[in-house]
């Protein structure tokens, strides 16, 4: 147990010796070394709060390096306050193994913490270490600042509106697909380049953080994209008691999942459907677009008009031909 | 998947709805339909955060009640802000299952954190869902407040402070074992009401929250009990850069716990080492010690004066004959 033993495996007191470098200079993390964390809120701020675990073999892949799944792990949580125009502040991480890691593990895994906290501009501030049965698991509870009632809600689309969405969709579903079966690249005429992106864009997503200020200048309603654009854009619908069409077509894709798409089309489901997205779908009143467009292209994050809000329930996705596109799921379902 | 199918298996959209009641009348939670949690802080407040996930197998046994589940879940979160003086607000809530859950089971679940949340007095405002291998778990986020400065930590303990426990110890470690063991009533020469108290003390721990005025007015440091009073103790030395000494005689026990201490004195290291007391360990300076007994008995908390911190480093357990008790281990540890 003790840091002092020449073993390579850590316990509890080394997990936690090894992370407290990401927490160093927040007077509220006491080093780790104390029951709760403190957070002194900004005067006229409110916060915003998201845990979304990942666990290995659900969100992640058991041969996944230690660095990207630290990073995937954080990402996923700060993708939910980027939608919300939240600033991110720091994040509570509880983490289950289920044999003690190695050093080397542990060491890799709070390097590409100490990375993805750099990027997002938030520190480790406590946390939980256990063993247990079951997949490796690691429970962020992530905290961000948003000026007091300037938070971007999910359920406040109104009918006129337009869908937004930033960046491409379904690379990170293509990533998968081309994680479990390499072959795929081929068969997708794809070249390494564009194999690689799909990948990264699996295990790296990048939070919009910097559409904040576009959101909460233009946005009536934004959420991230995490289980496929269908599920996600039905569930906005849902939340603001509105229904919605999306244009396929206009659905912003990569060069290399264009490429993909052209060799198989029906992929066009993966690319809606598929989880991973880490995007941000915003619902954009129409007077607003254009100023919307213009703050999002300085903030140099590409957006895409796919669609609008409407009266009504559900949301239609209409393909290229104008006819509703049949999908055999919604989007990622943890019961389905 | 949808809940108006017959089935009596959840998805997690049932699971949803049959927690949003928990949030309700909560500005913040936005029924559940919302990516994040939004919390407005009090002027003058700071917040104070925890995570202390609890998984079947490890936290609680796979027979619990769905109410005994839910109750620990948030309890063993309530005890770490009792222990800063912090007051709950409301908390998020990461459930994973391995397999989809009844909707009986939910609804038993349901009800045990409604009356968890009435007695600490929080509420559910955003969580997450998932299926996945491995132990049903319940990883929870809480989220107090306390004036501004006043956090009551567990680095700031002081030599010539006065060690002091809430309640009785060892109650919940013995109540553990008669679970696993039934026949050990009888071998401990138990009541039926005695062996029933100390199982419903593992089951159902009660956080200190009365005892907050009285840390606030009078306590140096403080920490809750939960991996038992040789561990926990020592760590408060550790983090308070001092030593410690403990008089194992005065620790307070239950009827029911001295009893089996009677019947085999050896439970002795049971007692200081098993987890889950969910008591509160505070170093109340010596001349605040009278202070601090007249508010514990306002509350109605019982506290017991069971040493002292020392200069130097580590913790010394003292027997009845003076001589420091010899461990096997210190205390829970999930990597030894």
């Amino acid at each position: 147990m003790s840091s002092s033993e020449p073993s390579s495996v850590c316990g509890e007191a080394d997990i936690i010796a090894m992370l407290a470098p990401l927490a160093e200079g927040v007077p509220g993390a006491f080093g780790l070394m104390d029951d709760c964390a403190l957070i002194t809120p900004e005067a006229g701020s409110e916060l915003v709060l998201k845990t979304d675990p990942v666990a290995e073999g659900v969100h992640f892949l058991p041969d996944d390096a230690p660095e990207d799944i630290a990073w995937k792990a954080l990402a996923v949580n700060v993708s939910d306050l980027a939608a919300k125009a939240a600033r991110p502040i720091g994040y509570l991480m509880a983490l289950a193994f289920p044999e003690a890691p190695s050093t080397a593990w542990v060491g890799r895994f709070a390097a590409g913490l100490a990375q993805a906290q750099q990027r997002f501009g938030c520190a480790l501030i406590g946390g939980d270490t256990d063993r247990r049965p079951g997949p490796l698991t690691i429970s962020i509870t992530i905290l961000g600042a948003v000026a007091r009632g300037r938070m971007v809600r999910r359920g406040t689309a109104r009918p006129g509106d337009k869908v937004f969405v930033s960046g491409t969709l379904g690379d990170a579903a293509l990533g998968l697909a081309l994680r479990k079966t390499p072959a795929l690249a081929g068969a997708w005429g794809l070249s390494a380049v564009e194999a690689d992106h799909l990948r990264h864009r699996y295990t790296r997503p990048d939070p919009r953080l910097a559409l904040s200020s576009a959101l909460l200048a233009c946005a009536a309603a934004a959420m991230d994209i995490s289980d496929g654009l269908a599920k996600d854009a039905a569930r906005m619908c849902s939340a603001s008691a509105c229904g919605g069409r999306v244009h396929i077509p206009a659905i912003p894709l990569s060069a290399a999942c264009a490429r993909a798409l052209d060799a198989q089309p029906s992929l066009i489901s993966q690319v809606v459907t598929g989880g991973d997205d880490y995007e941000i779908l915003a619902a954009v009143p129409a007077g607003q677009a254009s100023a919307f467009r213009t703050a999002a292209a300085a903030a140099e994050v590409p957006v895409t008009e796919i669609g609008s809000f409407l009266e009504g329930r559900g949301l239609v996705l209409d393909g290229a031909d104008g006819r509703p596109l049949s999908l055999a799921k919604s989007g990622f379902d943890h019961f389905a």
